[in-house]
């Protein structure tokens, strides 16, 4: 069985992983990042996860076929480039070139979004389908569009950005500068910025108590904590993010009549305050004949989606 | 050089061609569909077409390799059924296998802004690009994806309807029954709405002149005549639907990060005075990185893009 090296590359941590071309995982290893130190100070820390990861699984590099990346973009999937990201001080690092360098092995890099919605096509919910777009509903809203069992980049991997599409034009602010993105709407940072509207104008005790009055404390977790504790407020604020998801699906389901969608991301982990009421508005709003057939799933791999993801790059880019 | 012969299969008229690999058409026929008469007597007129343009290029039926057929959808590709259509008394026709025979040449059905998209790409606005959307804004609003130059179908032939994308939650109801589609808000039906709406209300002499005061009258054609007498209402009503255009095309740039947007359809012919404010509305909502290097472009075809679609679908699919 040949051997593939995965590096989920986060913005406070590094995880990378030796699997097989099933995508089990046989060692792993985490570090820091380290971002602030720069660009070298990564790069090596990035190498060390792989020999390290190696040395555990008892490889050489002989034994290993590719190395996948997943990193924050924007980045360039046919250059290798890194153009900047909101956690690194970086700007067009050629990642892939400098990587190889250390390395000696072939360097796949994509971005995280559509690693993970490979590594849930391959190993996770999508093994039996050709067509579904990944979802990861976090502090912002990310996917991945997969078109026969392929990522879809479109022209110069900007694709798939589906926590950008508009779907409120009057609606709030979103952190690309636009107004009403999905993202603005749904996010978990959509969710906590609710929570602290509310708590402003004196609606919520729960949520004024959770955060001991701390506008900034106020998060999704925390919203999800008072939605737990009966604050109907905090439950109102998760079924309106549900609606719009449900709308944002809607479009996807016109566009890409795709046969599954996979919802993964951290606001998944309070998704009974919030699938009911996005089933209902995606019920509402999507083309019968091709919401019929489609199937809803959870990411199933959890934790390891972002290596995971790196795996699958490594395996089918 | 092989023929082929492409089938424009309208509510009230078939329109067939026969053409080389190179997409020129040699021989043309067209005549009533007579829908209301019954699949019967509209397969005959398919046939009867078919048998006079290969006459009249003076071709056998060995000359020929394939015919594609452009189709009002909902219709399946692959088994080659038409399950409905708004204009033809039609239900689960196995169009694909009627006409295959009586002519006893192969057939291959597509829906008809599909088939459109596809010639565009072989023969129009799209012969040098890979990823194009094909936008054709009419009565309705109709769209065809191409990825790596082939349609992309989804699950079930369902992909492609960006007419149904919902980009304003709250906004008017649609002919599918939701609200707030982009066809809702900028098709040809649109528009003539929102010009008897302001007629309606007593706004705008220069269209209840144009109408002779009958509401029914007004339709997108009657208010561009009066946005191009000086009606600063129906000037706005298309400037409206500009800025709905924009961002559904910034979704769609978002999604899709496509090369080219190919615009056809029948309100394009009032292009000048809406696109200033789609430009403006996509330049405001869409990914800069996205957006820049994207061409949008009139559709080449003109009157020949049903047909050289339908000759596209025979080449290709």
């Amino acid at each position: 069985m040949s051997n593939y090296i995965g590096v989920d590359l986060g913005g406070t941590k590094i995880l990378t992983a030796v699997a097989g071309s099933d995508g089990e995982i046989t060692a792993r290893e985490k570090q820091p990042t380290e971002a602030s130190k720069g660009t070298d100070t990564v790069m090596d820390n990035v190498e060390d996860t792989i020999n390290k990861v190696m040395e555990k699984a008892e490889l050489q590099k002989a034994d290993i076929k590719n190395i996948g990346v997943g990193s924050p973009g924007p980045l360039n999937t046919k250059e290798g480039i890194i153009y900047e990201s909101a956690n690194f001080p970086w700007e067009n690092v050629p990642f892939v070139k400098l990587l190889e360098e250390k390395t000696g092995l072939p360097v796949k890099l994509e971005n995280d979004a559509n690693a993970a919605a490979l590594g849930e096509t391959l190993f996770g919910a999508g093994r039996d389908v050709d067509h579904l777009i990944y979802i990861t509903i976090s502090t912002g809203i990310g996917s991945g569009i997969i078109i026969n069992r392929k990522i879809y980049h479109g022209m110069n991997d900007g694709a798939g950005e589906a926590g950008h599409m508009i779907i409120e034009p009057d609606g709030p602010l979103c952190g690309c500068g636009k107004y009403g993105c999905l993202e603005a709407l749904a996010s978990g940072t959509a969710i906590g910025r609710m929570g602290q509207a509310v708590v402003n104008l004196g609606h919520s005790q729960i949520m004024e108590q959770l955060s001991n009055g701390n506008l900034n404390k106020i998060d999704a977790h925390l919203v999800a904590r008072a939605a737990y504790k009966g604050d109907k407020y905090a439950r109102n604020i998760y079924k309106k993010a549900g609606y719009y998801l449900g709308i944002g699906f809607a479009n996807l389901v016109s566009l890409f009549n795709p046969e599954m969608l996979v919802l993964g991301g951290g606001v998944m982990k309070a998704e009974e305050l919030f699938m009911d009421s996005m089933r209902t508005s995606l019920e509402e709003r999507a083309i019968p004949s091709s919401l019929k057939n489609m199937k809803i799933c959870r990411a199933e791999l959890g934790s390891d989606t972002g290596v995971k993801g790196a795996v699958a790059v490594a395996m089918r880019e």
